[in-house]
């Protein structure tokens, strides 16, 4: 059928956790045509491979070949359910869970797939949550602060397990050959982007955030011959590549990829991402000032400064790593509506709880929590930390619980946003992207505890649309990925205003908050952390 | 029929908050031939009066007819289901939930039953769960520190709520009618005793533990004058009375009371009693070292001393308050397992979530509880305080929570242990009585975190027996009630004894409970009685 030659469109795809999502989006005003989402048929690997072979406590894998089925199977489902024809796509964009690192031969070939290591659990992908990495990660803490390393402060102090290097020297440690064997330890963010250009661009976004590049470095072989002496080696011989900036092009789809998709070959594919990051672009968070929360079973909040300022606590800051030419800084928490699903009992519902609560005023409940039962991200960097919960009486309901502990997720924002603006990196706007926005409730107990105004990305698909704007930047049709957030991106401003009245409550709430989070987190009682070293000791005896 | 003329018994009535219970019990050996159990018609009154007349909150009352059914009722009833003759009863005793008071013409006559006072509140019973006069117990607080009054470190510095003055201050402030009408101001303890014998004997139990009378003195004139000119005469005028010590005759069996019971007239009735302290004659506790704990859904300590000791936090030190002779100590714990019944989820039992955690190793569940949901009764005294959870995850299960509720209680129970023995009243042995005897898993945390073998009573009709016991030596069967309760009573010895291993686990976290403990309960932290303070603002506003 006869299409009209002037609109064009780009794809963005969001690899999430369990399934990889294709959206089509109109270069012009950002609309969204069309979407469609494919499972990865292996889901996650937590307890063996596919052929059986047991796997230790917290080890999460993922097989890459389920990745390129979302390229075959949900990038065409998108085309045709936006009823466009795919010669009208002139770019693609990519967005990936992180740090998710994929071991590969020098031609980028996954390990998994190579003869003789499919039974070899180091062989496949280390997922983001994959978490037996940690004692790894004690080492590497432990010797970057004996050594002062300039770049530990750019992380707050603390380096994650679920990072590139710990990964990496676990895989050393306890599988020499497939260490051997790996010619290159890949960001999955990037690996999808090789796969589909037939290039192999490393993102500054990863590699500043999750590879500890810093001033064009990394850490330096003499560190890392101090961790292990088989470990010198690492940036040289399995990290380090070239690195494209956010927004530019990587490449163009090659042949193979092109089969795969449907898509011509030779568009534009952009440089690889992360899903928290290219939902700035979407929301059009991108302005030094604006804070943009994706919220849901945790939090991701990435802002932008114009200045390089060490924040305590922050999970790091990135020349680039949220848009070119700004420092991105990022920062979390580990728990939020996992929490509140937590304390759901039995019988009861979200939507039920939610009215309940709705119905109360701040302070009714008696109540203050905090909200560390997956530890705390930022600003205390600490995951032996667990939840509190005080005030509660013989009369105490299930709904008090409830609202006590969205609350606690408030107050435990507003610690973050308190820490940035005294850093020197201020918070202007709050803006929410992520499943949690479509609670009220939630919403407005944010902008209450927060005192400042709420705005919500305007998509239900905020990380496949700012891919999608990534991809219109690098192809050129916009000048830079600020310029296509202006038109693409979505937000709408000051969705839920702040009351004053409830604010005045939540200070009081707040302040003793802040106290217990100190007492207890800062290491006035260590009961927490003496509590789960106790369990270990029992669990193991 | 013809029966042997050589076995007597005698006859213990219980009244509790919502019934009555009586027992035949064989005066040579304590057996429990047989008991019937009689509830009151009127229950507990919180809302209005029989009539309609409303309440306001906290109000609690009774309506003293509804003893009398149990007198006319119960008593029969157990002497048929025992199968012995009326005649071969020679005596009965009675304890009574405490501070439960009765308004009274001077004699004895019931105020709601005088013309014209039906519909007015404050002739009615005030149960001991009446707590409507919370602002008069704190007027009393505040002067009795202020002038230091010497009787105030006997009840661990603070009067109750519960208890007889500031009943007796209520009525007055709140209906002078009554108060002036008012001819007695009695304890239902004695009460029912006046009325089974036709005098009136108060006990030394309740004079000393409900009404302040130490030393043979009661609060003086001056300072009831202080509180209120028109308090100045209420010992004199409403609560002065011969006491009667615990075990002796009050008097004997009236021919109205035979009537109403089918007894014999001139059968010996013994002074009344309250339903904890009969307990430790009906358990053998009546030794000094050896603390009876009667469990339920509140936990109540009584143990004897040979010497007077102020004990921070007891609720009382009464001379003669427990056994003639010896000085009787109370404690309490105001939760206990209405705090195990409020963390039991929907479609959950105690009976699935005892097995659950039964199975769990101490320090397994990673968790600490302050175990303040109805406040803290000793050793902090005080209601303000609130419930505390430490160290809950995403993967905390219903059990976990459960198991460290009735872990903290016994923490509770081991600070109230501790205190007794720093100040001078060492306890030996650990008796257990009331419902939660009934659970092995309980029973076994108890032993473990005390470091002391668990005893537990012989009987499931722990006051009824007591107060048997009581009847047979104010009868002259025995010589006083020691020896009678040395035969009578019934109690397994170390029943539950200690795991060490379990109880060096326990030692760690018991310290980790204590620190929580004083930082909350002590004035460092006073988050509690801030959300406590907000909460009533806020409702009220």
């Amino acid at each position: 059928m006869p299409v009209e030659s002037s609109p064009t469109y780009v794809i963005g795809v969001d690899f999430g956790t369990l399934s990889g999502r294709a959206v089509v989006v109109r270069v012009a005003d950002g609309a969204e045509l069309g979407s469609a989402v494919h499972e990865y048929p292996h889901a996650v690997l937590t307890d063996a491979l596919p052929d059986g072979t047991r796997l230790g406590p917290d080890w999460a894998l993922q097989v890459p070949a389920d990745y390129i089925e979302v390229l075959q199977r949900a990038v065409p489902a998108a085309i045709e359910a936006a009823g466009i024809e795919p010669g009208q796509v002139i770019g693609l964009g990519t967005d990936f869970t992180a740090c998710t690192m994929v071991p590969t031969l020098a031609d980028g070939t996954p390990l998994n797939e190579v003869a003789g290591f499919e039974n070899r659990p180091h062989a496949y992908v280390k997922l983001w949550r994959h978490h037996a990495a940690q004692p790894h990660a004690d080492r590497i803490n432990k010797l970057a602060a004996k050594r002062a390393e300039a770049w530990l402060p750019r992380y707050g102090g603390l380096i994650s397990s679920e990072w590139e290097f710990a990964k990496g020297l676990q895989v050393l440690e306890e599988d020499p050959e497939v260490y051997a064997t790996m010619g290159r330890f890949v960001e999955a963010a990037d690996w999808i982007v090789w796969r589909l250009t037939g290039s192999y661009v490393r993102n500054a976004c990863t590699a500043g955030y999750k590879g500890i590049r810093q001033d064009g470095q990394y850490p330096s072989s003499d560190f890392l011959a101090e961790l292990n002496p088989g470990f010198a080696g690492f940036v040289t011989d399995k990290l380090d590549q070239p690195i494209g900036q956010l927004g530019d092009a990587a490449g163009t789809l090659s042949a193979e990829a092109a089969a795969w998709t449907g898509l011509n070959e030779g568009i534009v594919i952009a440089v690889g991402n992360v899903d928290a990051h290219v939902t700035s672009a979407a929301a059009q968070g991108l302005d030094p000032g604006q804070l943009v929360a994706i919220m849901g079973t945790s939090s991701c909040h990435v802002i932008n400064g114009a200045e390089l300022k060490e924040v305590p606590g922050m999970c790091g800051v990135v020349d680039g790593g949220i848009v070119a030419g700004l420092w991105g800084y990022e920062a979390g928490q580990s728990g939020v509506g996992d929490i509140f699903a937590h304390v759901v009992p039995p019988t009861y519902t979200h939507e039920r709880l939610t009215e309940l609560a709705a119905a109360q005023r701040p302070g009714q409940h008696g109540l203050i929590v905090l909200d560390w039962h997956s530890g705390n991200r930022s600003v205390l960097v600490d995951h032996e930390l667990s939840g509190l919960v005080v005030g509660e009486t013989l009369a105490t309901k299930p709904e008090d619980v409830y609202r006590a502990v969205i609350e606690a997720t408030a107050f435990g924002t507003r610690v973050i946003v308190e820490t940035f603006t005294a850093a020197g990196v201020p918070v202007n706007e709050f803006i929410v992207a992520g499943g949690l926005m479509k609670n009220p409730l939630v919403m407005q107990i944010y902008t209450d505890v927060l005192k400042l105004p709420l705005s919500t990305i305007g998509s239900d698909q905020g990380p496949a649309l700012g891919s999608a704007i990534h991809a219109a930047a690098a192809a050129g049709a916009y000048p830079d990925v600020r310029s296509a957030a202006a038109v693409m991106g979505r937000k709408q401003e000051a969705v839920y205003e702040p009351d004053p009245a409830a604010g005045a409550v939540y200070d009081e709430m707040y302040a003793e908050y802040k106290r217990l989070h100190d007492y207890f987190g800062r290491g006035e009682n260590t009961v927490m952390r003496k509590l789960k070293a106790l369990q270990r000791r029992v669990v193991l005896s």
